[in-house]
C-alpha cells in the first residue's frame, strides 16, 4: 500500500463522497444481492448451521476465505471452508490485510470477508471496505445473525416481550475504545423496558455488574443472563441479577465472549398477550416490525402484497 | 382449545415456571440445534437468500408452514416452501391457530413457524410458544437475520462505527400498544453516539420525525435513512435528516414496512479507523463481540481455541 493509501485517508475521503452522493450501488442492489467484489459476510453466531444461504453460496466459491479467527467458530469453517485458503486476520493489521486481499482479487481469486455475527454490529468491517475501494477492489456486505439473536433462541425468549421490553439496546461498557461518558449501560437499564444486550469479553462481566450497582436508577433485583459462546458446542448459559451475576461468572472462568441480557426479557415471563393474535388480529400482519402492532396508526385490513 | 387453556393464562404459568428453573432444554440444546417440536423460524428480512441454513433445512422437511402473511416476502414462501401446505397466520388469533399448529404436529406431520426477521425481536412468538406447550406440543426459536442488519448491508455501512456510533437501539414508537412515556425514540437519539433503528410502518415516519423535532437534545441535522422493504424486490432507500425526511417518506407514499436509521452511521462517514487493525491487532480476534476491543481489560495476546 502506497503512502497515500493510508486507511484513515481512505474513511475519510470515502466520507467526502458518500457526503455528495449516494453510492449508486445502495440504489442498484437489494441486501442480500451478489455484486462484483469481495463480499463481508456475517458468518453468524457459531454455529455452522446459521450461516445464511447467500452466505454460503459465496463461501463455496471462494478460492480464499479471510476470517476472524477464533471468533468464527472452526466448526463453521470445517464445514464451510475447508476448500478454500484459509487467512487468519488476527494480529494483521489493515496496512497487511488490504494488500493480501486486493492482490489476490486482482490475481482473478474468489476473496470472501468472514467476520463474526453480523458485520455491522461491532464488526470493523466498513474501514476494510473503504480501505479496499481507495484501491480499487469493490466490496459490499452480506448480513447475518447476531449473537444475541442466538443467545435469546437459547434462552428460549424474545428480546421485545409485550409491555415488559418495548426496545433493544446492543451496548458495550466503558473500556480501551470507549470512555466512561460515553458507556449508556446504566441509562439503558434505567429506563426500565429495554432489554440491554452487551456484547463483550466474559471477563469483563464483573466490573460491568458492580458499575451498574452504583447507579440509584438500576434495581439490584434486574434479571441478567449470560450466554457464553452462543451457538457453540461450548455454549453455556448463567441466569442471576445484577447483584450476583458478577460471582457466577467468574467462578466459571470463562475468557471468550459472552452476551449478557439484561431486562425482563432475560426470564421470558411475566409478559402480557399482545394485540397480534387477539382482538387486532383482522388488522394486519405479524412478525417483526409489523405496522398491526400499531392498528390505530392507518394501517388497513388487507395483507399488503408487495411486489 | 379448553376454556383453561386461554392463551394469557398459559402466558403465565409458563412464567410461574420459568422463574422456578431454567427450563432443561435451555442447557441441553445450543443455539441452531434441532430439537423436538415446531420450529419458530427468522425467515429473516425477506431476500430468500438471507434465510439460515438450519431454517432452510428445517423448512424442506416440512409438511405444514405458518407463515406471517405478507411480511414474509413471496419470493422467499416460492422458492422455500412450495412442497408444503401454506397457511397465512394473519388474521387467525392464537384460539385459532395453536390448534391449527397443534393438531397438525399430533397426525405427526412437521410443521414450521416462519416469522419475518428474527423471532426475538417484535415478533410474538414466545406467546404462541407458551401456549403450544401448554398443549404439549414443544416448541423452539431458530434465530434469523433482521431488517436492520439488510437496511445496513444495503446502505453500505455498519450500525455501530468507532467513536460516532458506540450503540445500537432497535425501538418502535408510541401508538396502540406503546404509551407515550415509553417511547424512548428522543432519549435515544439524544443520547448522540446510539444508532436508532425504528422499526414501523411507512406511514408512521412523518408523525414520528415531528415528535422528535419538539425534543430539544434532538439535533434536526442528525441524518437519517429510512429503508423500505430491506431486501424485497422493490426496496428503497430514502436519505436525509430528521428535519426533511418525513417530507420525502410522505411524497413517496410507500405504505408497508420501513428500517428507519437515525444517527451518524446512516452515513457511514466519520468515523475513526478502529484499534483491531492498527496497533492493536495483535492483542487478539476481530469481529462482532470482540474482547479485542478492549485491549486494557485483561485479554491475552493468544486467539483462543474454544472447542
Amino acid at each position: 500500500m502506497t503512502e497515500e493509501s493510508d486507511p484513515q485517508d481512505a474513511i475519510d475521503s470515502a466520507g467526502e463522497s458518500k457526503a455528495d452522493a449516494l453510492d449508486p450501488r445502495v440504489a442498484e442492489y437489494t441486501a442480500g444481492q451478489k455484486q462484483e467484489g469481495i463480499p463481508f459476510i456475517g458468518a453468524g453466531p457459531g454455529d455452522p448451521g446459521l450461516l445464511t444461504l447467500t452466505g454460503k453460496e459465496l463461501v463455496d466459491e471462494a478460492d480464499l476465505v479471510v476470517h476472524a479467527g477464533s471468533l468464527v467458530s472452526s466448526e463453521l469453517l470445517e464445514e464451510h471452508c475447508s476448500h478454500a485458503e484459509l487467512v487468519n486476520s488476527v494480529g494483521k493489521d489493515l496496512e497487511e490485510l488490504i494488500p493480501l486481499m486486493r492482490d489476490a482479487y486482482e490475481d482473478g481469486e474468489n476473496v470472501v470477508r468472514l467476520h463474526s455475527g453480523d458485520p455491522a454490529i461491532y464488526g470493523a468491517a466498513l474501514e476494510q471496505i473503504d480501505a479496499l475501494e481507495r484501491e480499487g477492489v469493490p466490496a459490499y456486505i452480506v448480513p447475518g445473525v447476531t449473537s444475541a439473536f442466538a443467545s435469546a433462541a437459547t434462552m428460549r425468549t424474545q428480546l421485545t416481550l409485550n409491555e415488559v421490553a418495548n426496545h433493544v439496546a446492543f451496548t458495550r461498557p466503558q473500556g480501551k475504545t470507549l470512555d466512561p461518558e460515553d458507556d449508556h449501560i446504566a441509562d439503558f437499564v434505567g429506563m426500565g423496558d429495554v432489554t440491554t444486550c452487551i456484547y463483550l469479553g466474559t471477563h469483563a462481566i464483573p466490573e460491568t455488574m458492580d458499575r451498574l450497582l452504583e447507579h440509584e436508577g438500576v434495581d439490584p433485583e434486574t434479571p441478567v443472563a449470560v450466554v457464553y459462546h452462543a451457538s457453540w458446542p461450548d455454549e453455556d448459559v448463567m441466569v442471576g441479577t445484577v447483584a450476583d451475576i458478577g460471582e457466577q461468572v467468574e467462578a466459571a472462568g470463562y475468557r471468550a465472549s459472552a452476551m449478557v441480557i439484561i431486562g425482563e426479557a432475560a426470564t421470558g415471563s411475566g409478559y402480557e398477550r399482545s394485540y397480534l393474535y387477539g382482538d387486532w388480529a383482522n388488522r394486519g400482519g405479524d412478525g417483526e416490525g409489523d405496522a398491526a402492532e400499531y392498528p390505530d396508526d392507518g394501517k388497513t385490513a388487507e395483507p399488503e402484497v408487495d411486489d
